[in-house]
């Protein structure tokens, strides 16, 4: 597969410039003017070349409950989606569908999904993910989502003296299904990698992280797990070990330069210098941070300690989309209220570059993709400088992150394979995906969980409410 | 001009019923099923109709930045826009066919331009805008930015001993422009409607507010002002007023029921209760506001203590763009991490509320417009539900409001006229507006602001940085 993009805006260190991009077997070959077309010449005029974005934390099932959950904090929220979160393994084909779509239109070419697992079925659960990923044609890191404590386990004791069921499976079936997952999923070259992801410490016993950390070093995949998103939860880690859930992750050995963690709302500065340390990457997940009450984490912070941050659209329950761009706008302009200095604050070049080499080095791919170099592999978008959206003409990169871009991405490339042309993605039926979706759902208004009516006082009392 | 829509999805107390909605002579004359056809049948099986939301703050020529401007707070960022901002008439007038359009298609039908003046041509400007405003359709609401004080005096002093230049028009000269502009452009019934709108505290004499006022009572026309946006004006108030901003507004009398702030994120508990007692609204710019850093307003308390509140997209340079949709979802979500107790949160159905009738209230056009009642006005929005951002179908306000929905309002009336239909807007050439604003500008990268240069030393040492 060989093309050249020809008379393309790419970023400069400090501006743009007019060029050819090369794509020769998957890779970028050569990036320079007037170059000979090899292959299909693709006209690049009026319009912006950047390395595909990362969608590097998301939750695809919840595209099913998005629009419909009640506003409340993460821990009742989640009480909410289990008790109306039933689905098909049908569904999840159709919702990692949606969510390649939504990533894949608005700048993304690779996606993290953590994925919810159908109790009973979750081969067949992490199956029907792959398979929708590989027919749009997005890179994929399926990060199946596993604990091995019940969902009351997650909400901080304090006074009382509560139990809890036990979980569904064993800790070590739940570790026999990610490693038996890994042997058949685990096609890095193919466009799907399989990353161990447990839950987070709110959920998990160290037994668990302690397998998920064994599994990763034998097999050489990286590890991905929420953290310390809700006040709850730091709360939850004084109780479970006395201190600092970083400190404890760190002590087992779970932080790495290949391990990515969501949300990081609830650090302290001791917590943030191990991340550095250990080169931890921090996705960000800032719709959902707002959307549950989680908080603001504290981006600018990282940044300054050398901590590398990504962008995540969170699942489609807590956000309610899949809109990289969004992400990226709203996790950049966040951080200006929470530091006066606005020499600090995160600009348009460098949240595109936090969203492509930053995701990229939280997969340990930045050598891979994330910025374009010859070399590296053609994940690619080609934005139309000449939508509305976008005029009148200043600054692409201010324009395409700041502003509210719609129906912008013109083509997309995954391996040097183009998944989008004409702003139309090429390898699956849209229309079909739409009748789908609307097939399968009904309108529905705020319906009555019964787990939260259960939990709900403890949940206030503890929280001091 | 009849018509009927049919079959068409509303929101009922707590929940959706589906009806018709006939609309005679500009006006809603019945809502109830299985009405006769009146005029034209609309099909809204499918659809949502909503009243029409109300952007109820911007500056349309705001919009030729958009995209360029550097990470700076308020301050600096007015001193970056004046240096680089000089348009002609021509501008104006597609600059706000540029937010009318992004307002409708973002489901507003009105819109209020805090509009920055040409010096010299001030009518002009006005006239320009009018004339784009009417040939769109949206109903408008022109506030004349006016000021009488220069640039610099709107940064605190501190210990220094600054002198401003003179203002480049006398307050007199001032206040004549905008009574001919109300006489010669204040025309209600026809979807115009003028607004005295001082810049704020920042830029403006007593005087100045008080011939507003004047203005305001003479020709019975709204009051408009952005009102603490900064840390930097809270101080200023302080050394201007010896006291609080709010205060000084309410002795001179600016403060009523048909008043509308913008901003106000810097105010206190006695503040916020004089805007209370005084029923004055505030609008609120959340995106804008996170943008410049100036912090984020406290909405919650403002609702709490029975200020109405409603939503605006602020000018184009600041946000940068004039997606209502988007502003209200920030707007909403951004307010859960300002109040762990997740019963005070902003539901999709009050923001909505806030947005179409908050609005009204703010204009003084609450009898008039601003939710779906029969004998008010038809400023009527039909969102196509079958949209794929709008899907799989849950709650249609809730994926309205917390989602990202694209290309999803397929039908509005403004007046009981239909200026979009199919999606497409029917009265202007949108093609043609598009091709006007790729042919008027450049890309650009970042430039070198001289005023920022010279003013940026004193604004960090009188802010502490």
């Amino acid at each position: 597969m060989r093309f050249t993009i020809q008379n393309v805006l790419i970023a400069t260190d400090d501006g743009y410039t007019t060029t050819d991009v090369q794509i020769i077997d998957g890779k970028i070959a050569a990036i320079a003017p007037h170059l000979d077309v090899v292959g299909t010449a693709i006209n690049g005029s009026h319009k912006l070349l950047l390395p595909g974005l990362i969608n590097a934390h998301t939750h695809s099932s919840e595209m099913w409950q998005r629009g419909i959950m009640s506003p409340l904090p993460l821990e009742l929220w989640l009480a909410e989606l289990y008790d109306f979160a039933s689905i098909d393994t049908e569904q999840i084909y159709l919702s990692a569908l949606g969510t390649a779509v939504e990533t894949l239109l608005s700048g993304g070419t690779s996606v993290v999904d953590h994925l919810v697992l159908i109790p009973g079925q979750e081969l067949e659960t992490i199956a029907a993910a792959v398979r929708a990923y590989q027919e749009v044609g997005i890179r994929a890191f399926i990060a199946p989502l596993i604990q091995d404590e019940s969902l009351t386990a997650g909400i901080p004791s304090g006074d009382s003296n509560r139990t809890h069921e036990p979980f569904l499976r064993s800790t070590a079936a739940t570790l026999e299904i990610i490693e038996t997952a890994i042997k058949k999923f685990h096609r890095p070259d193919e466009g799907v990698s399989m990353l161990v992801a447990p839950t987070g410490i709110q959920l998990c016993t160290d037994a668990l992280f302690e397998g998920c950390i064994e599994l990763s070093d034998r097999y050489h995949i990286c590890r991905h797990s929420h953290l310390l998103e809700t006040k709850a939860q730091a709360k939850l880690a004084l109780e479970k070990y006395g201190g600092s859930a970083v400190t404890h992750l760190n002590s087992m050995g779970f932080l790495s330069d290949r391990t990515s963690l969501a949300h990081c709302v609830w650090l302290n500065d001791a917590d943030i210098a191990i991340l550095a340390a250990t080169q931890s990457t921090v996705v960000h997940n800032p719709l959902s941070n707002l959307r549950l009450g989680s908080g603001i984490a504290p981006i600018l912070k990282y940044r300054q300690a050398g901590v590398n941050v990504s962008f995540g659209c969170d699942g489609a329950s807590s956000n309610d989309s899949q809109d990289l761009l969004e992400a990226i706008k709203i996790g950049s302009i966040l951080h200006n209220i929470t530091d006066f200095d606005y020499r600090h604050w995160i600009t348009p070049r460098q949240a595109i570059e936090m969203a492509s080499l930053g995701g990229a080095k939280g997969l340990n791919m930045a050598d891979k993709i994330g910025t374009l170099t010859v070399g590296k592999i053609a994940d690619l978008v080609l934005y139309d400088l000449t939508n509305l959206s976008l005029l009148p003409r200043t600054d692409p990169i201010g324009l395409l992150v700041l502003g509210r871009p719609n129906n912008i991405v013109d083509s997309a490339w995954v391996n040097g394979k183009q998944i989008i042309a004409n702003g139309q993605v090429t390898t699956i039926n849209v229309e079909q995906l739409r009748q789908e979706l609307f097939n399968r759902s009904q309108w529905e208004t705020k319906r009555e969980s019964p787990t939260v009516a259960e939990i709900e006082a403890h949940y206030r009392k503890v929280m001091g409410l």
